[in-house]
């Protein structure tokens, strides 16, 4: 059974303060892949699928994603973006989503582009799960991160 | 048929990177129109109508609306807004909805204000609509935008 | 200068009770234009928008927008639409755009479609606003309603 | 019967102008209470609700509920908040939640406080609700607000 | 300091599951109350506020945030509401707020009524904070709730 | 380059219509999971990360994300949950989450679950960057999907 909580302060969940920290240009790059059977990747290709242009609808659902990290993620600070890529690259195997995140602010950019690769990847899932039943997300990390001064 | 897409980054869509703007105080005004016929008219200048008072409610839904504008139009960045104002004005034929938008940052707010005046419109459309049926919006377009270093 | 309010409760802002509706099928289209100069139409026909693929863009937020209907607009009611769409067909002088939406419920669904399609007018508006100064959105109205027993 | 509004701009609702404020360090910290009887303190106490750990869902609810203040409260700005916390402390007889807010901005941070601290307190509510009918919600007030200079 | 959690099931936070509860016409009704100070009370009846009609823009606001209560409050269920209906009264000493919320569904909607309530009074808050320092908003409670066969 | 779209439907993005589907008893379960290294499972199984207890919050912030998955994937239905469960269970390696979702609807709930797990990673993601810079999500998918008759 779970004690009871809050006996101190260890443990409980707050955002971190970043007041004292200086504000700096932001960059952060996440990637993250999803598996597709061949019959998929040929239809998402073709642009044959129902719903529609898979790989457009994604990135756009993957930029929208990442301007709205600080709602999902109850301890991210909001943050002023600015600019939000997404690419979603079509391979043999599956789609491979990338999404670079900048901001100018005192605090990093990373869970904004793993945000916009979450989104990004389960919109593809959404688009195509009436044909493919095996879809699998995997290897959704940051792969650059950087700061510098204004 | 529509093509196979992404084959360079040609038509893939972007938010803009702002991030080298300067920061400067930014201001847009837009206007737009819903006409609305005799009798609505007298009814809502009379404030007889059944939702209740179609110009106020207007007005604060056009604020709300433009706050949110980076969540609806998908390559908008967020902007701290530090002001909005929202004027919706009885006339003859209808409400002219005027939206100004001021904020400190990179990039202009004109969709703020544009935003603002649409959701107005359609907040009068809705109130009225169990009356009317036949308003149509028009003429919604900027009417101003200046920026100035701070 | 205005009255003191609330007298009584004539003019203050309600939701109309559905309560006592019957589940229904409901379907409503609305459609609008924004104006695009002949150099614009030109680039958007030939996908070359830095921003991206403006029609497809347009589409995809203008059923994101119709889903948040009820939140844009402070006296809809919340809704589970079983269908948006929205086509954005490009002419000689703009584009067109025109939004369906369908639910099974006990209310109306033309604020939805009428929201699905200023949120895609207002998205192109942001798409070709760098190139483009003379944009105007029009004719923004209801076109068809229909409800039927299940 | 309430009149005609609008003949002027008195009463008209609109967002006050912040942008000739200065950035400024601003904190304010907000309490409230939420009366509970003997059993329902005692089952809090000992982590024994059905719903979940009252007081730790509580605190995140809280500060998640204070990042979207402006969304919540029509004429209130969006703001960076640099920090929220948000402590909810089991009494004898209820639960005495307090919430701090950072911001470095323009306006202040109180009503993010007092959003923090009733989102926290109707939190509990709805996680006692089931074994609890005589809850009550009372005392909420700024306890504390400050600014200084960066 | 506090221990492990999960090492079993109890105290982790779910949403009860009411898909087994039979379709219901439910209602609820909420109230709360904001102190104000003579001078304030006198403005705010008087339309002399200058951000604008305070019972009004708090009435819309508490009708927006009922609809939205279960992005707020983590384990309420997303209900479609048939009426919201939030009634701001002026008093010698203050405002007292009321909102009744129905719906037709498988679980209560107290959570909205109190919610309707709680945004209303911070709007309030907010609207009177530049000339009111010693606002307390209390006795914020259920006072109804019902549920009828269909 | 990218060809002119829209010559006909093909491709165009839209909602499949789910109006002529029965209600019926609907479920999906899914999983996912992210390497921590040992020290940070430590951490998290000591709660004594700096942003809290970091089981706990991802099962939290994952039910709300499951809530908000039709404003994240843009042609996902809106649906009305009954219940969501989010389940996080530290492993030797990691954390495994899972989530089922449960509505009576119209269409399948593959993606509430799906999202909630995603949401639910990536908040663990976030609370853990501090001290571990190795962290990969993989192996999401959907583990289990039934629907009965009412």
């Amino acid at each position: 059974m779970k004690k009871l909580t809050h006996i101190d302060d260890t443990g409980r969940a707050n955002m971190v303060d970043v007041g004292h920290k200086s504000q700096q240009s932001r960059s952060a790059t996440a990637e993250g892949f999803i598996s597709l059977n061949a019959e998929t990747v040929k239809l998402v290709g073709e642009n044959q699928m129902k719903k529609g242009d898979v790989l457009t609808v994604a990135e756009i659902a993957g930029i929208q994603g990442a301007k709205r990290t600080s709602e999902l993620i109850p301890l991210c600070h909001n943050l002023l973006l600015t600019k939000v890529e997404v690419n979603c690259a079509l391979t043999a195997s599956g789609v491979k989503a990338t999404c670079t995140a900048n901001c100018i602010g005192q605090t990093g950019v990373e869970m904004e582009a793993l945000t916009g690769v979450q989104v990004a990847l389960l919109t593809i899932y959404d688009m195509c799960k009436a044909v493919d039943k095996s879809m699998v997300i995997s290897n959704v990390r940051l792969t650059e991160k950087t700061k510098s001064d204004l």
